[in-house]
């Protein structure tokens, strides 16, 4: 090992021994992301254990001008946690940061660290009968950190909000290793730019997210899953018109399937079985809640509500799950998509989304015409139809090699999705963040002001660039005015 | 009249010789804030009628280095769309761009112009079966883009949030004249910093907003309102905790009245009468509503809330409105506390925050500091306790005249009224906003790290400094590193 540097020491200096480590065998295994595509190097990796580290490590940072990567829990879509091949990096995880600081029941709200993983926070929260309404797939992995540096999303967005509407308050660290203190849950303060709102989906590239205070709801009192069969995303649109019309204080689930998805679930997934009797061309799944004493029944409500939307022909036919284990059932089905398209074969995942109101057509004519482009391959659009945002999948023709095709496709089938995402008034990352992935395609897709808006935002809060390089800005083609 | 200078040429080629004024005349009614507290002077008076025409406007003003001083209704609270008194602004009203662009009410969403005026706003929607659930005082003159900039608030706060909840989508124009096309209410967007964020409660600072993307939700079925008395604020807050935790998704009002404050009225506005017959030193004003038709009746609920209330020992007495007529009474004593204040004498008003756990004690003890503190003066705090935001009003010793109190207290007073917010960890601008009026006191009491990410976001979006000038970022006393 190589006498560490100046700043190595000062750094080994805040964090101790055991807080800073070089060593190829313990920095390994977060330098890939998790689903193994980006690999990166780093000169260290960097452990604090508590906001005030973290703002001497950044001051030391800011004067030697050494880069920065923040991580939480390695469990993001976009290698936005990933350092560059350069190796000048220090990574710097926030996963011994784990401390649930308060959980305020009577207040529904709770403060903890960046490092905090979401499956913990759960747990702790169900312990006071409360509930933090946003769960994914990483749940294990996640960190608090991370879900507000990416603004998180998931199932219940719909209902809920994603990250953005769930941070009350923030503490982070700037890139001059300056401290923001704004833990206290204001719910209303004018005090000009919100630099909180900003850090949230900022992924690491502003400033350090150290700890958040979150909204929190009551449990769950009970719950109802249906899933429905409908012919048409447009009759899928309707019917959730119709529910969110009726039911939006209740509605916290609105999924859309296609005959497609659920057949590769119900061929490749052990265990699972078709809800309808009669397949329909698409589905949808759908859960009521309650978590109010004076709600009504959601069983009653889902029974009352598909029996009108029958009446109005916004559904073919559904199903009721009958206990909460069909329900984890139906749940299952619409969960194990990506699994069982692994299975199938090779495949693009977009993550995008439109005005709700636009994705039945968005979901019918740009499958259709990235098919006609490509041919052979085969649409795939599922997921958060309430929100606007399903996971736009083209499958590869039957047969295809993983490679070289998936590497080729992205240089030509994705560019042609984000330009029918664009044509529609949509966002190319609807929930995954921007990252190392779509650096280049928001730079492409970008105009003058949203551009400028970036490069001059992050110019001016980092400007010597250290936080997160690379990464969500595309800074790389760009020259600062002089 | 002198001969006009290029620019002037320019502009009034754009807009038209029925949108530029440099007449006194024409100018005098917006260069004054509707409380007569600011006056200031302008070159012209400049109202485009679309969204290229404000872009052509900025362009030019960017080009010659004219300060731009948007414009809405001209009822903010803080001065901010008041220019100064060097005559060298361009006032830039929205007025004209008046157009409601589309009423999506399946989607629950309205997009209109900068211009629309609020209650016309309101009006539009009852047609359509919707309702934007946002009101205040000024809601006859306020427009729509003013709210956006000062990211109102409101008593509807508690069930809906402010403004930054309502907004999905928004379109500016940027200080070097580009066009932010963001209108497309996408309810997943992660391209990175989110700019609509920024400019909503920007104040103008960064760009000026042209139109928003609004969320409505549907129209009233009915609503229960009630009056209940307590014996302290803590009592107070112990039953908002347990009205959120019971009703938090039917609850949209819940106000404090001192029974100072409740005398007042009573004694100065003609019409009003006590709700309970044996007085409180503190009142609760409560709304429970119904939007969906499987929601309980409000009226039930009120009843059995406020039963169980009596019984968990939270109140003291309580009247329901038993029709709406009365509900309007119950409200009519909440919303006329100013004007019956202004009846008694002079007052320094203060639009404060701080976490909804901390108001009680904080009334309480800031209250009983700031008497203590200047011998004669009175406390009164009221309102919005569900949101932690009370107006905070001093109110000089009896007899006293308006002049010099007022402004000498201004002086005093609001300082160490400000020092207990900060203390308590809230905001020394809930939601009014800072314009000219605090903008001292917000470099007073900002730590670096927010001041120093107000100005350097305040330079790099707008780098000529010119829209809305002495707003906000306090630049004053500020010399950019060089």
């Amino acid at each position: 090992m190589p006498e560490r540097s100046d700043w190595l020491k000062k750094m080994e200096t805040v964090v101790g021994n055991k807080g800073l480590s070089q060593s190829e065998d313990d920095m390994a295994p977060w330098l890939t992301d998790w689903r193994g595509r980006y690999t990166g190097a780093a000169q260290a990796l960097v452990s604090p254990g508590c906001t005030e580290e973290v703002a001497e490590i950044i001051r030391i940072a800011a004067e030697y001008r050494i880069a920065i990567v923040p991580q939480g829990g390695n469990s993001g879509m976009v290698g936005g946690a990933t350092p560059d091949k350069s190796g000048q990096s220090v990574l710097l995880s926030l996963r011994r940061m784990n401390n649930i600081r308060n959980i305020a029941a009577a207040d529904q709200l709770v403060t903890c660290d960046a490092g905090v993983i979401l499956q913990n926070l759960h747990e702790a929260l169900a312990g006071e009968g409360q509930r933090f309404p946003l769960t994914l797939g990483g749940k294990g992995s996640a960190t608090v950190g991370g879900l507000v540096s990416t603004n998180a999303g998931g199932t219940q967005v719909l209902r809920h909000g994603a990250m953005r509407a769930l941070v009350a308050g923030i503490e982070a660290v700037l890139p001059d290793g300056s401290i923001y203190s704004g833990l206290a849950p204001l719910k209303k303060d004018n005090r000009g730019y919100d630099l909180k709102q900003l850090l949230i989906g900022g992924e690491g590239t502003l400033g350090v997210v150290t700890a958040a205070t979150l909204r929190t709801v009551p449990a769950l009192i009970d719950r109802c899953v249906a899933w429905a069969g409908v012919s048409t995303p447009q009759q899928a649109h309707r019917l959730f018109q119709f529910l969110n019309t009726e039911e939006s204080q209740a509605l916290e689930g609105f999924e859309i399937v296609p005959r497609t998805c659920l057949d590769a679930v119900l061929s490749h997934i052990p265990g699972t079985r078709a809800p309808l009797e009669k397949p329909s061309e698409w589905n949808v799944l759908i859960e009521i809640v309650r978590d109010q004493a004076s709600a009504p029944d959601p069983r009653d409500r889902v029974e009352q509500l598909l029996a009108d939307a029958i009446g109005k022909d916004l559904i073919l036919d559904a199903a009721i799950a009958s206990s909460e284990s069909q329900a984890e059932d139906f749940w299952k089905l619409r969960d194990s998509i990506a699994e069982a398209e692994r299975a199938q074969g090779p495949a693009l995942q977009h993550d995008i989304s439109v005005p709700v109101s636009a994705m039945a057509d968005f979901i019918i004519d740009a499958g259709a015409e990235i098919e006609r482009q490509f041919t052979g391959t085969e649409v795939a659009a599922f997921g958060h139809m309430g929100d606007g945002n399903v996971h736009f999948h083209v499958k590869a023709p039957p047969g295809t090699a993983a490679q070289p095709w998936t590497e080729e496709s992205a240089r030509s089938i994705s560019p042609a999705v984000h330009d029918l995402v664009v044509a529609a008034g949509g966002s190319i990352s609807a929930e995954h963040g921007i990252g190392q992935t779509k650096v280049d395609e928001l730079e492409r897709l970008s105009g003058s002001a949203r551009l400028g808006s970036l490069r001059a935002i992050k110019s001016a809060l980092d400007p010597h660039l250290i936080m997160n390089p690379g990464k969500l800005v595309p800074l790389a083609s760009w020259k600062p005015a002089s």
